[in-house]
């Protein structure tokens, strides 16, 4: 028996991943997509990317409408701008539905952070304290419970997967972290703005969303949540011109110095086996352990993040880089692993 | 002493490049540039590509004034959309100024053709006779004396330059001639459209405004003045992720049908001759005439326009391809072109 | 019960992906890859992109050995140059396997043809007689029975489908036939070459391989099946900045001219029905129907051929526009759509 | 009188646009360019993009002979491989002879350091001594009096030219510099490998060179002179699939922590009159003072580099961006910015 599951705001490249990913999973039946603009219109004319999928065909958008979502679905994906996404996450939770938000409504535990970061109110409050932050590999037990699955952004995802488990194990000391993330054009999403039209991104790399990008906010409580104390960290996200990937480079000090080639060698054991530890076992996460580097093009179109580290006896630094699809690691992907946790399904289920 | 000269509507790819020639022409003082949009702003903080030129430090951008700019300048640019340019050219004409016109107001000699392409009367039709089409290699006498130069469209130009010393000499047929065309993005303005955004382009290539494309009216126009009589053609125009460059492939019959080799190697030296004869002095023109194929890589950034040819013994065809820079020899370096020409400065001013 | 499957020469990128596709397959089981290049080392170190998949970390690469790979396998897929898959194809039959080849040994009917095209003999001239040209569309009750497939290349899947059931239907003139090609860089293969490097194809469009691509002899030899009369035509291929995709642009002429718009919209309803009839029901090809045209984007990653088709009344031609990925409908995807058929599994799977 | 002057080695593609400058230059005559593979061709068939060029449909490339050059040239630019430079200096710096070094031979002072970073012995280390490093807006009056100068490689250019001014006066600490690098594919120089083909670049961003790039030899000898004390920093250079650019995140520690946002603006009001003071009238630095950020898009094509920095109250940290051309500011116009101050011609010349 499949689980029926639905789309609100579907619209978006996210919105679209995600329904291409839910026609092809293979114990799920998508009985809804909404869309305000495409309403009445079939997925396959929309997103001809997947109009030769049969779901697509015959699957027609629809006005969100809570009530009827409710009984067509027992779990709904969330694809909506922040602040909107709480609209309809509160009534479908009394509703009974579960819920699987990729917005940034439910990721930080505090409505003063939020505000902080997104310039409004929280819009309900009342649900931070039952959101499930939905990393996987972080809080796949926690998940496994969740009515609300806060499902993380995509810079995010790039930084906390390589951090976490080193600042959960003390190697790396909680300050001076920094990330230097390097984005496609889609993270901007379907955005009609004279910034994203192709002349203005190709051939052309960028700075942007200095100093305090909205991500930062997550970023910092899981780190926090992993270092056990307060952690701040530089972020600085770029533009590069391709469709998706998200390559981030991270500088970190480790919490030891390393005065010779026999403590680089102890500390690179200890880091090969709190990764190994980590994420040894873990379907989506692959350690490149030789002379290899992550590159985006490995992971484009997969669930998967790649993560590389060095040592650097030089400045006595540890850089570690991730690469990944943020609309898939970063998004969707990421959204459909959790679903799979909730519904007791193989983690990989529709993602291999 | 310089030549004062002005830009209408300096804001878009054209105008850009426009006003960089401008800067940096020897002969020439950009003394005024409109823009609404940009009015009180310096060219270097609206052109940062070209902000470390010394007069666009001090140049600032004004609302258009017809009186005014007659003040200011002895020849004004007009780089407005189609219908607008018209409102700009009347009252500057009348104040005796020249105008070189880059929209595609004056490029055609009837109204009513006009109408039929554009979707509304033309603004001006009492100067439609005495507008000069500025295609320099086809045009230069006319353009030398002319108030009102109508300076071409980028895939007009690319059609027209290979195709009408063929058809003057009769040596294709004036019918079935096709034109297939790849034009990179900048082609489309800076248009801030679904369509043109980075992630709808990249990794895309698509045909478009089929069947009547606008460039028609003045293409036909001028391959019938060419050929002596009516000639209507097959343009196809297609959308590639670059930024510059347009590259046309054209498939042309003969007028004689060549039966063996011997046949064959006669046609090729009349269309050598034929080229050589138009096209070898030309500055701007590049006859291909070894093994290569032109590239649009060749011609970015450049006026020139590069040709080759091949005749094909198992269809019988012709075949000629060029490649150009839409924003240059496409637009604003052949409007520059024109205004050498104009004031008697060396043709390759500013251009090389 | 699975079916046992090998690739031999899976370093290319047509051989990455079908490495891919079967390894996904639900009714097949890759027991064999080969390649002297990568002996030795997994599929997941070789091909990053999909090294998740459970199969790719341990399926090891080997070298080539027809008498262990009839062993291990029932059906070999041949991924080589042309004149070396032959090499494969005659003992893997020998010894009773069926062989599916990417190559183009098998393509064309005549040792002559392949001679003038490929510039050698052909390497197993008896077996021309045998091969069954996998174009399942067309020859899919050929391909049910075949012991040896012999898969199209890319250009011509472009151009055959679009155009044989209108020959066939006798609606189009099997005369000047046009096929104006844009490929992706992929399509070179992973071809270490000065021509292909990133800065000598961003921001570059050409045409090249002209006028007598080694393609045409296959794509003639179908044409001229379908029309029933000796075909020619002329097909200009042109290299685009994009990894994958196919564009084809197809000017053809209307067997009998239309002279009138109810004599047009007559044509147009036969075609519409000619091309109903021949694919309506077919998994991977999309007719657009409405105003859209097709897009390389649409179909990159799928199996699918996209086609629209225009009748223009200024010129009495009909012109037919299709995309495809090159390397999977134009190579590994419609191979596997092959399997599927020999295999009896449901044509659509691995391949949704 | 114009100078004569020469390339050794102008087939790569600093080679290439150092012809294209030359050619263009008002006060320069290029009188003889050197290259084995192409010797006996025009410039202008070699390279198509300034066959237009009068002069490039002229002079011929020949073999390289340093006797001959010295009789046809006052100033030589080697373009060539480390290690093959000295080659060609030894002798025409004891002609007497002016050179300019694109390569890194003469950049760092010290042989030993120059084995460690490029592994073979230095090949004429007694001409360390009168080497200029040609940054001319650090080296300026050096530059003028030099006999041979060792111009900047793209990435040292783009990390020293924001960090100097620091340094000297005090501003940021030697310890803990971070400079984190995005270059185009022409930075590989036209090095036909897989790594560099399209499809492996497009839709792809890695990081490599890791982690002892060779640039940090000249990187930390530059910085070290700046701030009186060894300095060793933490560089990470990243592949990004554009042509050209170069994209430099730095991330420094201010000398004196800023405690409140007084204190921010004091050191705020210290960085920017340190940065008017070192490059106020520099005209190829362009130091961004509004909200936007540096971009390579607008520096391609130009001699400029374009810097913004941000202080961030939330992590202490000072962040300079900068953006420059790899194949002008980065390599040729800088090393024709050289050429300028030599001969006592405007600085600009030729670089507009």
């Amino acid at each position: 028996m499949k689980k029926k599951v639905a789309i609100v705001g579907a619209s978006g490249y996210s919105g679209e991943e995600l329904a291409r990913l839910l026609l092809h999973h293979p114990h799920v039946e998508l009985t809804a997509v909404t869309s305000r603009q495409y309403a009445g219109q079939t997925v396959a004319r929309v997103f001809p990317k997947f109009a030769h999928h049969p779901g697509a065909k015959t699957l027609r958008f629809t006005e969100p409408d809570t009530e009827l979502l409710a009984k067509q679905t027992e779990i709904v994906f969330l694809a909506l701008p922040h602040g909107v996404a709480a609209e309809y996450a509160v009534p479908l939770l009394q509703l009974g539905r579960q819920v699987i938000d990729l917005s940034a409504d439910f990721r930080v535990k505090s409505a003063a952070v939020y505000k902080e970061f997104y310039a409004h109110d929280h819009p309900a409050p009342e649900l931070l304290g039952t959101a499930v932050y939905g990393l996987p590999e972080i809080y796949r037990a926690h998940i496994r419970n969740a009515s609300l699955v806060a499902s993380p952004g995509c810079y995010p995802t790039s930084i906390l997967l390589p951090t976490i488990p080193l600042l959960r194990d003390g190697l790396i000391k909680p300050t001076g972290i920094i990330a230097n993330s390097l984005s496609g054009v889609s993270g901007a999403g379907r955005t009609v703005k004279l910034d994203y039209l192709f002349v203005e991104c190709n051939e052309s790399v960028r700075p942007y969303g200095f100093p305090k990008h909205r991500h930062l906010s997550e970023i910092e409580q899981e780190l926090s949540l992993a270092a056990g104390e307060q952690v701040t960290i530089q972020f600085t996200p770029h533009l590069i011109p391709v469709n998706r990937g998200i390559l981030t480079t991270l500088y970190l000090a480790p919490a030891k110095h390393f005065a010779d080639s026999t403590a680089m060698n102890e500390l690179a054991e200890k880091i090969s086996a709190c990764y190994q530890n980590a994420y040894g076992n873990e379907p989506f996460v692959r350690l490149i352990e030789d002379e290899a580097l992550p590159d985006t093009k490995n992971v484009i179109g997969t669930n998967v993040i790649e993560m590389a580290w060095r040592l650097d006896p030089r400045t006595g630094r540890l850089m570690v880089m991730s690469a990944e699809d943020n609309l898939l690691k970063g998004a969707s992907g990421q959204a459909v692993q959790s679903l799979n946790i909730m519904c007791g399904f193989p983690e990989t289920a529709g993602l291999l």
